[in-house]
């Protein structure tokens, strides 16, 4: 059996679960709880040594890190493909699925925004600035990047790659964080694309079984 | 005609160096001082719209973030690979380099530090600690990952792999920040056994010509 180990709401995860929706692969799920750092327990740092989610057992490997596991699923379910298939094509859906998962996402997830609401003294107001300054400077470049692309309904031609998996889940924490997406007219325009699919569809936070617990 | 738009003291820079000497591809370098910020001049941001070192000229294209170039230069010259053959060693492989490229990188490199301390009013002992905080955080779940995967020498069985690539940059920043490295025994003993390898030893920041104009 396959097994995600995730979070609703932890974009990492929102990234494989689109994948394995995509490649139609069944799955079922185990939810950690991130605000109740319920990933830090011994038993999950036992799976995963970094304590992040996700980790994808499956074929009896247990495999981390998003962009590993959307490759092995490339490499071991080829169809449909997550890549293009040229060289120049694979280079430049990797570097937009950098420009979020480098160089935009570890700059707010929960544990950077702690250390700096904890240790370094910044306050709400500040950590979401430095949130949304990320994320803003990072879609400025994403833009720049994807409007000298391919033409295409999505990030690269008309069907989804692994930039669009990385380029979902982000403009839903950047809306939620108060960012105004229509900002960038590409980026919205792929997503808007994406949604349109039931592979993200049923990946989205709302749609996991493990937010309705989360319902105030 | 390949060329390396770099800075001798990028990590990111240094990762490509390695590849192309490994793969033992000629290149020209570029030098854009990022103390300075010539990496955001506007010519080199119509390369790059992420003003992000480096950037690779190659075959008539201009790739950007080191991994998307690493995966070109593999795909496109695959001897020696970078990679290992089998589906999960790949997924290995990738996971140990984001451990770096995303969870570690990000955060301590030269813009982050600016935002915290121009913006966020964090004094020079308070951003040293933030970066340090991450590269021990980072090393101890990769020194765990490490441990649990493969005998050899490299971070990957007895050739060098992607992750070696991501590791050697990371550590030699580690060190000038003032980390204790050996802490990481089979980290260390990595670094060890690359730098007997003359792709490496031509890819340090020190052997790089930009880096004598930096001299104090």
């Amino acid at each position: 059996m396959t097994t995600l180990h995730g979070f609703y709401r932890s974009s990492a995860s929102f990234r494989v679960r689109i994948a394995l929706n995509l490649k139609d692969i069944s799955y079922d799920t185990r939810s950690y709880d991130i605000p109740s750092l319920k990933h830090q327990d011994p038993a999950y740092v036992a799976i995963n040594p970094q304590g992040l989610l996700p980790t994808l057992a499956i074929d009896g490997y247990l495999l981390t890190q998003s962009l590993a596991i959307i490759d092995y699923l490339e490499t071991t379910r080829p169809t449909p493909p997550l890549y293009p298939a040229d060289s120049a094509g694979r280079a430049r859906v990797l570097s937009l699925a950098m420009n979020i998962g480098a160089d935009i996402h570890p700059l707010g997830v929960a544990r950077t925004v702690r250390y700096l609401r904890n240790t370094a003294g910044l306050d709400e107001s500040q950590s979401t600035q430095w949130q949304r300054h990320w994320i803003e400077n990072g879609f400025t470049a994403l833009e720049a990047s994807l409007r000298r692309g391919s033409e295409g309904r999505f990030s690269h031609g008309d069907s989804p790659s692994v930039a669009d998996l990385f380029i979902v889940p982000q403009v839903f924490t950047a809306r939620r964080l108060g960012v105004h997406v229509e900002r960038y007219p590409t980026i919205a325009s792929i997503v808007e694309a994406c949604l349109m699919l039931p592979a993200f569809q049923k990946a989205l936070p709302d749609q996991q079984p493990d937010s309705q617990q989360n319902v105030p």
